[in-house]
């Protein structure tokens, strides 16, 4: 839990960590890549992404794109538990550094944890490590844009 | 062609940047997405990815882990012809902006512009803008890193 | 001008353009530094930094802190006079990339370019290119956010 | 200390640690803006800046380029202890969200922390949060560039 931000246990909205678990695995790109959600807590949230060779390029390497949609999917929902229900929060912006290549022979699970670093009215700030098999393999953080319902 | 690179065409291998069509049409993780290089010019390359429900979230709006991801293969690709064969170029860093969202229903195709900014030995930096059906979508900037061949 | 967004002329408030130019000269951070603002259009700014002792390292080079100041500054400025006055516009976030070192020697004068990529009612996305006498230097792309008036 | 490097005590180097206070301490721009380094230690620095009026904007808030500029310099010095001597590292790009706003009258000092992520041969990934008294005011990542000497 992010110890930056003060009251998040108590905005913490419990049914909606949930739906992130089943949101993600309702389909499309989250189905496509192989997310799942792992822990939503307040202010975190870990997402993982096996290692399998669709995800790799052709050379037997995990794609800068893989991970980055991990973090970016991560991102993007690390927020939702904190603010009303109804609000939309999408990720306006993120940077990412790779710092280990993952090989596909090497197997085993990406695993994001994105944490909450700020957050005000309508921005929030996270960042992201991906490790994989306890070896770090990037770095991100992002901008957060919590927008009114669309009516 | 970036302006801002001088001697990019006596640099440009056309051997190499055909390969690149051929290496993201082989399989894996251009191949699950749906990447297609469109152009490979000296500096600059554009790549495609038509929309459709598998790079979407549920709510129908193209995830934006396709859209980064359709950035870091270009941003990864671009330098290839411009350095000596045998070189690999990784990319190391970059960052994304979102600026409008692209719904399932709009169908089209999302295409991204690399183009090279600057190319020393070792670092190259790259922008790219996103696109979707003459509507900008998404803007980049990014780090590439220039290695010798592993041995 | 960006062509990138729209309607930036009919939006455009020449009289907040110009009174960037008097808060730059007016004292504080920019005096410090001696930035001074060449040009604003829409969607569009210049601003300069002549090159002298103290905004170099004690090597001879200008500081990577001086370039990101003057982004940061330009980045700040360029959307104010496209939004309603008493709008508050902060840089929330900002990326650089550093790809050419300047000496104290070469003197002349740094400037960068900021340009709008996208204008919200919230938020905003700029690109600032940096050159040193007609050599870019840095490359920069930042999100600014569009406040309404504390109270 | 960094968790994620393995091998920074074995690696620091006490004197170049040393120096970089000093360097600091020597003029030009870190003497310009009031930058002081604080602590040194392997893969990690401490650089302050006093609030005071010349690095503030005229209406009264630490400029967002100042606080760039202390980070800048802390991402810039924080691996030099940690590579042979003689080796020069520059930042080559970083990225900061600011998540708080320092005001003039709140007087005080700001502090970064940067602290190194991944360590290469010739790319080196840093973090830094910023901080004015206790509370977080920016986070920033960079990348760092190990150059052999010129000659």
């Amino acid at each position: 839990m992010s110890a930056a931000v003060e009251g998040l246990e108590q905005r913490f909205d419990a049914k909606v960590a949930e739906a992130l678990r089943e949101y993600t695995r309702a389909g499309g790109y989250p189905h496509l890549l192989g997310l799942s959600v792992d822990v939503v807590e307040p202010g975190r949230i870990v997402v993982s992404l096996p290692v399998r060779a669709e995800i790799c390029s052709v050379v037997g390497v995990v794609h800068g794109g893989a991970i980055a949609s991990l973090v970016d999917h991560a991102l993007s929902l690390v927020v939702y538990p904190l603010v009303e229900r109804g609000k939309w929060v999408a990720t306006t912006e993120f940077k990412i550094n790779y710092v280990e290549s993952v090989s596909l022979g090497a197997e085993g699970t990406l695993r994001v944890t994105a944490e909450v670093l700020s957050l005000k009215k309508r921005l929030a700030v996270a960042r992201a490590d991906v490790e994989h098999e306890g070896k770090l393999v990037a770095h991100a953080m992002g901008t957060l844009y919590v927008k009114d319902p669309a009516r």
